[in-house]
Order: C-alpha cells, then sequence, then structure tokens
C-alpha cells in the first residue's frame, strides 16, 4: 500500500524485524492480524485499579508520566496484546487551549465555562502555544517507549477536531450534543473558527508524540455519529485531511464511531488504517473504503461478557469476515466491568489464528 | 400500496375525503407530504408546559386521560401539523407488567428494581393480564379522538420490544446500554423469554389503543442502533414481524433509531411507514427498503434552531430528496428547548409545498 510511510514506520523502530502491528497498519499481508483494545490501559486490569487508586483525582494521575507509562505497558504485561497504546485522555486539548475540565467520578468529564460565541473562541490558545503545555503527555511516551523496549510499538491518539468541539461547545457528554450540533446551524463560521484552532493545536500535539516516540497515531472521532452526513463532510473530514496530511511520518488511524455514512470520504484520506464500530460489516466497509486501506475493529465490546466458548467463535468468526488487512479490536472502548478472562479469550483467539 | 389496510384505514374516518396523513402513510400520491413531529405534545409548546406545571409527578400527568387528551391536541392547535399523537410514555408497558419506574426530573426514567434473570422474568405479568391495567390510555384515547373531531388522525404508539427489554434490564437510559447487551450473549433464552413476554403484552395493548381510536401505529425502537447486525436481526425483527402480524387492521410505522444496516429486513416486515432518522440519506433507506413502503423522516433536529430562511431552506432540499411516499417529519424527537418560530417554519415549508 502507501510504501513510503511503510518504510519510515520501520526504520523508526530498532528491531530487526518490524512489529506485526506495524506491518499490517502499513498494509503488509501479515500470518495473522496483530490485536489491541481501545481502553486497554484501563479498569479492566486488578494492577490499573491499584495504580489509579494512588491517584484520587484522575487529572493528576494524566499528568503524572510515570504513571501514565506504567498504566500504558500493564496491557503489553497482562494480556500479550500486539501494540500500547498511551495511557491519557483526549481532554487534554481544551485543557492546553485553555478550556478547563473536571472529571467528575462515575460520570465523565464537564466543563464548567463552555465555548458560546466567538468571544469564547478567541480567547483560547492555540497550535503550538496550546500544545506546548503537553510536555507531561510527551513525557509519558518517552518513559513508556523506553519500558517497552521494543517489545512492541506504541500509538499516540488525539480526539478529532469534532468531537473535541463537541465537549467544547455541548460541556460534557450528552445524549444528543444537540449545544454542539445547534452551533453547526446557528453559527457556522464560529464553529470552523474553533475548529480551526483544534486542528492546529492537534497537529502540534501529534508532531510532539511522534517525537516522543509515538509508532502510530490514532484520531478518535466519537462524536462522529451525531452529525447528518453533510455536516460530517463539511465540519468533520476537512480537519481531519488536514491533520493526516500533517503527519506523513507514521501511520494513521481514523476512528469515527457511529460515520457509516462517511465511509467513502474517510476512504480517501491520507490515513493507513480505519476504525469501525460494532454496527458496521466489514463487507460494507471495504466496499467503500476502497482495497487502499487496512479495517480495524470490530466485535461487539459486549460479546466478551460471554463463555470463552462463544468469544472464540465470535472473533474468529469476525477474523474471517474481514480477511487479510485487518487489525483485531473491539468495536468500541473495553468495558470497565468486562471480566479479564473475556478479554484473554478474544486475544488469545486472535493470537492463535492463522490464514 | 396495501390497498386492504388502506381501505380499513379509510373506513374508520368520519370524513367524506380520507386525511392527507393516512392517505399518504397507505401509499397514495398526494398533493404534497403530511407533516408532524416526534414529541410535538411536548416541552415546545407554553400550552404544554403550563398544563404539565399542573401535574408535579410526571406519571400521574401521563394517568390522567383528560390532561393527556389535552397535550395531545395542543400542537394540532398551534402548529397545524397533520395528525396528532396520543400524549403517553412508552414505559407505560413495563409498568403494566410489574416492572414499576420513576420518572426523574431533566434525567430521565429510572428503575428501582431491574430484571436480572429467569426469576424475574417469570414473574412478570404479559399480555391481556398487564395490558389490561392500560386502561388510562384507552380513555386518553377515545376523548382525543372525540376532541379531534376528524380534524387530523391520531397516532397510537408503543416502544419497540428491544427498547423496552434493553430498559428493563437497564434499569434506566444509558450511554452503552452494555448490561442489556450483555444478557443477549450471556443468557440469550432468556432473553428471548422476556422479549416474548413483551411483544405479548404490546400486541394486546395496540390492540387497545386501535380500539380506542387510533388510526396509526407507530413502533419506537430507540436503541436499535446499539445491537450488532446479527443481534438486531435475532432479537429485535422477529418481535416487530410478531407485532405488525397481529395487527392488520391500521397502518403502522417502524422507526428504528440508529439501525440503518437493518433497513432491508425493516423493508419486509408488514407495516406501511418506515420512520428514518438524520444519519440516513433517504436515497440510501429507499434502495433497501425497496418500492413498497412511504419513508418518515428526517430533518435534524437541531436544523430547527437555525434562522427560518435555513431550516426552509433545509427542509425544502429534504423534501426534494425523498420524492413522493414520504411522510414530513424529523429524525428524531424535537428537542425540548426548541424555538416554536423553528417548529413552524418547519411546518409551514412543508405545508406550502406543492409536488
Amino acid at each position: 500500500m502507501t510504501e513510503p510511510t511503510a518504510e519510515k514506520a520501520k526504520s523508526s523502530f530498532t528491531q530487526t524485524t518490524t512489529p506485526l502491528f506495524l506491518r499490517a497498519a502499513t498494509g503488509e499481508l501479515t500470518e495473522r492480524p496483530p490485536v489491541w483494545l481501545m481502553r486497554q490501559a484501563g479498569r479492566i486490569l486488578p494492577q490499573y485499579r491499584a495504580l489509579r487508586a494512588r491517584f484520587p483525582d484522575f487529572k493528576v494521575f494524566v499528568k503524572t508520566p510515570e504513571a501514565a507509562a506504567e498504566a500504558t505497558l500493564q496491557p503489553v504485561d497482562e494480556l500479550g496484546v500486539d501494540a500500547a497504546i498511551i495511557f491519557s485522555d483526549i481532554l487534554v486539548i481544551p485543557e492546553a487551549m485553555g478550556l478547563d475540565y473536571e472529571m467528575v467520578e462515575a460520570k465523565g468529564p464537564r466543563f464548567p465555562k463552555v465555548i458560546e460565541g466567538k468571544g469564547d473562541i478567541e480567547q483560547l490558545r492555540s497550535g503550538h502555544a496550546a500544545a506546548g503545555s503537553l510536555e507531561y503527555v510527551f513525557d509519558a511516551l518517552k518513559i513508556a517507549k523506553k519500558d517497552l523496549e521494543g517489545r512492541v510499538p506504541l500509538i499516540g491518539f488525539a480526539g478529532a477536531p469534532w468531537t473535541i468541539f463537541a465537549y467544547m461547545v455541548e460541556g460534557g457528554g450528552s445524549k444528543t450534543f444537540s449545544r454542539a450540533r445547534r452551533m453547526l446551524y446557528a453559527a457556522p463560521e464560529a464553529a470552523h473558527t474553533l475548529l480551526q484552532k483544534i486542528t492546529d493545536t492537534t497537529i502540534e500535539y501529534l508532531k510532539g508524540q511522534v517525537a516522543s516516540g509515538a509508532d502510530l497515531l490514532q484520531l478518535f472521532d466519537s462524536w462522529a455519529g451525531e452529525l447528518p452526513p453533510e455536516h460530517y463532510r463539511i465540519f468533520a473530514i476537512p480537519y481531519l485531511q488536514q491533520i493526516c496530511e500533517a503527519l506523513p511520518d507514521v501511520p494513521k488511524t481514523v476512528f469515527a464511531k457511529g460515520a457509516w455514512f462517511a465511509l467513502e470520504d474517510i476512504g480517501e484520506l491520507p490515513c493507513e488504517v480505519v476504525g469501525l464500530d460494532w454496527n458496521i460489516p466489514p463487507a460494507f466497509a471495504r466496499a467503500r473504503v476502497g482495497e487502499g486501506k487496512v479495517l480495524q475493529g470490530n466485535l461487539d465490546p459486549c460479546c466478551l461478557y460471554a463463555h470463552p466458548d462463544v468469544i472464540a467463535t465470535e472473533t474468529g468468526e469476525m477474523i474471517r469476515r474481514f480477511g487479510r488487512h485487518h487489525i483485531a479490536n473491539l468495536g468500541h472502548g473495553v468495558y470497565p466491568d468486562t471480566p479479564l478472562d473475556g478479554v484473554r479469550a478474544f486475544v488469545d483467539t486472535v493470537k492463535s489464528f492463522s490464514w
């Protein structure tokens, strides 16, 4: 597939053999799909819960590079996944831009102040001036990269601009994100200004992540599915395009949850991997993104509550449905109360598969 | 289209001319699409807010037939929509089955006790034994039907079995409904037993609604989009099929939010109308449900926050994209804080349209 990126991905690694995850992500045919889980560095692991207990404040945890690096490595040690993903939060970007948030236990994020209009947007920092305050993430990446000792690649990530925008305007999670979506109709120019500021910041942030050791970058567009197709084309795709173009030296994954209607556009982005949620049949996605992308996903996270035999069967079926050019994952972040045995059954099934 | 249903729909009406909404719903070519809004009997109307203020407890409001009938008629008087929908709640079904719920202001429903397994399911009432306790809805329908004096048809409704199941197992709204979805993997037989009990109750309930004056029935599958396609085929479609088959005498609408992946199956249900959320392009839906259905929807509810000129433009575009055999509506319930002028711009644009 995209040979220059593949070459760069390999050269940034120290081993003689390029790791399975990066070979798959850059379009090589691999002996089996690599496997990792979104939110693998989290509550499913007893080690994580013990580490987390040392930090009453979630944000202090995120901002302590040694702790974040430790959480990053735990699933590699415990589950044997084929990639690590840096432990962090997509909301470090709004905070770096000047919009502080609180993490409310068992409820999620809350922004005491939200973006209501032009004046608020003008006051935000952006680009390097904002991303410069995220050294703690870069430090965590450097420690994790060193401690991994080349065992598996390290994934960096950020929220996609629309999703970050949604939080900044809405002020937290929401069933409808109607406040954020309203701005797209009622004040489209202001919306574009904010999306551009988020994009500029995200690009600098991700450049810093690559400089600190990230081998692949994933963009999470968690609220993609809230937009009508026309709005996704206008308010999401162009900013994803800018980010992908600005980071030619590493493979990139775009995971736009619920954006089944935008797969043709996502297929044209200069990214290597497209993440899929559990609603999207692999054949539907392949027909729309074309042959030039690797697909990632998409087992229903709820499947991991089933008996290990059921998990093994469903995982095997999923792999066969995707066929080659596939990275095995769930269709969303693993749910925090998933039994560890279920997670293991998933990982082990993929690792024992062979084409 | 389905001539027998069309004939019955007409004969149940007293006017010499069959109303626009029923003509469109039964497949006639109409001079313009009829228009109504999901959740039109609600907070968008000052009259509703005044009426609601007289009932501190939402459930007492729902159970007072005169009040429910009054709320049902308000949008007909105030907005001039082409159909009324009975003011009620989909959660009257779990309550009738023996699972009580509370409506927590600004938060939504909460079930103090949830369904955890076989024992809980066995204890539930179902069928006529459950639906018999819903006389207050039938009374509200009778009053509303009388007070409408044949001006517009009256829509009855119920939640689809999967959505009711989701609330009964989850215990309330949820970001993921992972608890409800878990049962589909971990205890599929128990899940089917519960879904059948809900279905039996819903059929009796809807028969009672038709006997009380409902001219069309809509099934709301609000959480359809949480299921993987295979599960929707196994745990949702067969129960929708049973309900549609049991009610041959009125036209029926199936609105499965987020179920873009199931449109072929929904297209084969013996219903007349298929509701669409705002993610689904009309042409995508038409290609999948076939020519034999009327489509309903699907303007983004957030569009009604825009300037009336924008609303008029977007509404006109939507109508043209759907073409004939279309009932104009939003892609979801109207958001409670939508400006009344925005709602009016939507309704008036549809009403002034002409093919």
